[in-house]
């Protein structure tokens, strides 16, 4: 079989597009509703998808008075979801930041087992200055701290994932031993940022580790994910810049002794799919004209810096307002906006409707057969192995491309029509890991 | 109606008895199959229990050679089972000692969500010394110390889950208004143990709080209880000691100006139930033999101090040896295993056979009407306000239960035949609070 894509729905609740919840088609009302994310999982795991994917972070957004920017707790959501499926993968988003490693490993390993190797987790040290002052820290650790601190905080919980190793559970009542404990091992890791002795209080989850995901897009982040990730979501404008981070990531990946095809890249697509281009076109138009400015300036002050409040909406960009900063530098999200107003030179209302379709996301709109083709485009042409589908609203901007765009896929080849495995590593086409303990005591019994 | 009795079952992966994964009736197996823990969830609901108990703590627990001592994380795990189940309260044991409050709040008032208000808060200050190396501590803090971030804890996570008042979301699309931010609160706690800015990421969930449990009975367990408890799980082993408990909490209560009505006092029972007396002990003297010295010591050692490795199993108890330890003074654990010693004068193996079948709690060895007797002895002599039910070994030992016990409690109008209510707040007959800041608001307006 020809090389196939790999895509998730990136559940938001009231949909991507930041005035998705004002949309006549969705229905706000269920944003913590669980039924509503379990409908939206099976209907994912109908179209075959290869796993649902939710973000987070743990502070409350500013502004919400204008839209839905809160969540479910993602852990306790996928394990609920874990029982109301019973193929498609479920991956949730964990900060390094503001998660001891220890209570992560444990959450992680508990879904993969309830969710029978399905979990995976999106890695983040999360950006948000607000959370520091929710976990008793004065100032937000900078960008390269959380960066240190996550690589110290993967080698930690891969351990304790590897704790157990995979035949440490004897369980034999006559002779009475539940657990071979020479199998079940100490971690004993003290380091700079941590000190865990281990072993995890559970067996060795179905698939070893949850899969690894990642979304920085950074120096730090793409050296990070070139040790670590196994799927990276990524943002990007336009082909050439996922070509480069594609090629880039790939490459890295090689640099560091991996296997480029253990590492899914998946850039983000919002589409806005018309049965004409002009119904398209229209489509996109309602959603914008549904933004509020007061909501919009925010998402672009907390991106750039930058309050344009009280500056004309209509009125170019200004550019040279943007203040250095060392920090947001390297922040992903802030480069991708100085590249849309450099290449578009777009005005403040062009700008916030740019980011308002699904914050700083890919996103085309079009027929059935264009949204088809640019995915093959993008896939075909080194800038992506699948994509994280970003529908606009909940339900039917996800119903509109699983009734007319995947179709077009599978006709051409590109997309499966059944699971051929059980697990999200299974889906994405990834070995799973050799347990660390294991592997050291096959080198000691060689030597 | 009369008064009626509150059952929970106590899960307890393998049975409460420390040999109960070794009984012909268990599936040790399903030891991590959360579809063993949906079907005991779905069980209870059809008996109409209040709740499902899951204890809990954040690291393995010593010996596990012998015994099946470790369990799913317990708030994926009760997500799962609201995905299962739609009346059953659903309860987690969480640490105040080793997570984060912004976390255990977000992480309870998800699961409240998710399992439309059957949420309950076990909250314990972990005694296992073993954790604080899993989270970067050299010592365990000391008993005292615990209880005095408890404190706190309690009142950063109380004032998170009322930061959203009730008509905080607005969802309106036609004025682009999602949620009124005059009703969403920052907390701003600064504190000796915790500094929490606040607000929660969640609206607030449909009990208000998780329903408070707590399971202490040290001196400070008691002091806390009185203060937050709305139900307390228990052991005691005469109905004398659970009459002392009862009468002292309950006035407790009443001296911090609550009412007593709303701490529900729920002892521990491990029923070995048989259809004559002789059957019953049998069944238990079966179990007995079933236990493993090497296990049942370090059991003993962890509650006592004491390693009695090389002694006589069958020569009295060396309770002299006893070392006095200001810390372990103070864990209720400990108080009743010399009360057993000091009441009883066991031999060590006897000693071992009482902690065996339920690690100190109450065991009862009869047929159904004995059980039930007792039951109905303390429930109507001012001890209990119903139990937690903790089979020896699952699923058998729920089942007998359920089907013998239970119908002599309900012919004698003890228990429900039918839930009445929706909630865990419902079923245990407790009110759901009031907002802390619409209290506060209200009161600024009657001003």
């Amino acid at each position: 079989m020809s090389r196939q894509l790999h895509l998730n729905l990136f559940i938001y609740p009231g949909g991507h597009h930041e005035a998705g919840w004002r949309y006549k088609g969705s229905d706000p009302h269920r944003t913590v509703d669980i039924s509503n994310y379990q409908e939206l999982a099976r209907k994912a795991e109908a179209a075959k998808f290869d796993a649902v994917f939710f973000a987070d972070g743990p502070a409350l957004a500013d502004n919400i008075r204008y839209a839905s920017r809160f969540r479910l707790e993602p852990l306790t959501t996928i394990a609920a979801l874990a029982a109301a499926t019973s193929r498609i993968g479920l991956i949730a988003t964990a900060s390094t930041t503001y998660t001891e490693p220890y209570n992560l490993a444990r959450l992680f390993a508990s879904v993969d087992h309830i969710s029978q190797g399905r979990a995976g987790w999106n890695i983040v040290t999360t950006g948000a200055a607000q959370a520091a002052q929710n976990f008793g820290l004065e100032a937000h650790p900078l960008h390269a701290d959380r960066y240190g601190r996550a690589h110290e905080y993967l080698e930690v919980v891969t351990k304790l994932w590897d704790s157990w190793e995979d035949e440490a559970l004897v369980i034999d009542p006559e002779s009475g031993i539940f657990a071979d404990d020479s199998r079940i091992h100490t971690i004993d890791h003290t380091g700079q940022h941590f000190s865990v002795k281990g072993p995890l209080n559970l067996p060795r989850s179905p698939q070893g580790r949850p899969v690894y995901v990642q979304a920085g897009s950074s120096e730090d982040g793409r050296h990070f994910a070139a040790l670590y990730a196994e799927a990276i979501f990524t943002a990007h404008q336009t082909l050439a810049s996922a070509q480069e981070f594609y090629a880039d990531i790939k490459s890295r990946a090689q640099g560091v002794g991996r296997n480029p095809d253990h590492i899914k890249v998946l850039p983000g697509i919002s589409p806005y799919i018309g049965s004409t281009t002009a119904e398209a076109q229209a489509l996109h138009d309602e959603f914008n004209s549904l933004t509020q400015p007061a909501y919009s300036l925010d998402v672009l002050k907390r991106m750039t810096g930058l309050d344009l409040s009280g500056h004309d909406l209509d009125g170019p960009f200004p550019r040279h307002l943007i203040a250095p900063d060392p920090d947001r530098a390297e922040a992903s999200r802030f480069k991708l906006v100085l590249d849309i107003v450099d290449r578009e030179k777009p005005t403040i209302r062009q700008l916030m409707h740019r980011i308002a379709g699904a914050r700083g996301h890919w996103v085309v709109v079009g027929t059935p057969e264009k949204i088809a083709d640019e995915i093959q485009t993008w896939f075909e042409g080194g800038a992506a192995d699948g994509f994280n589908v970003m529908p606009p609203w909940l339900h039917g901007g996800f119903d509109a491309f699983v009734e007319h765009v995947l179709p077009i896929l599978r006709k051409r080849g590109l997309f499966r029509d059944e699971y051929s495995g059980r697990t999200l590593r299974d889906h994405f086409g990834l070995p799973r890991p050799e347990n660390l303990f294991t592997a050291r005591r096959n080198i000691s019994a060689a030597e």
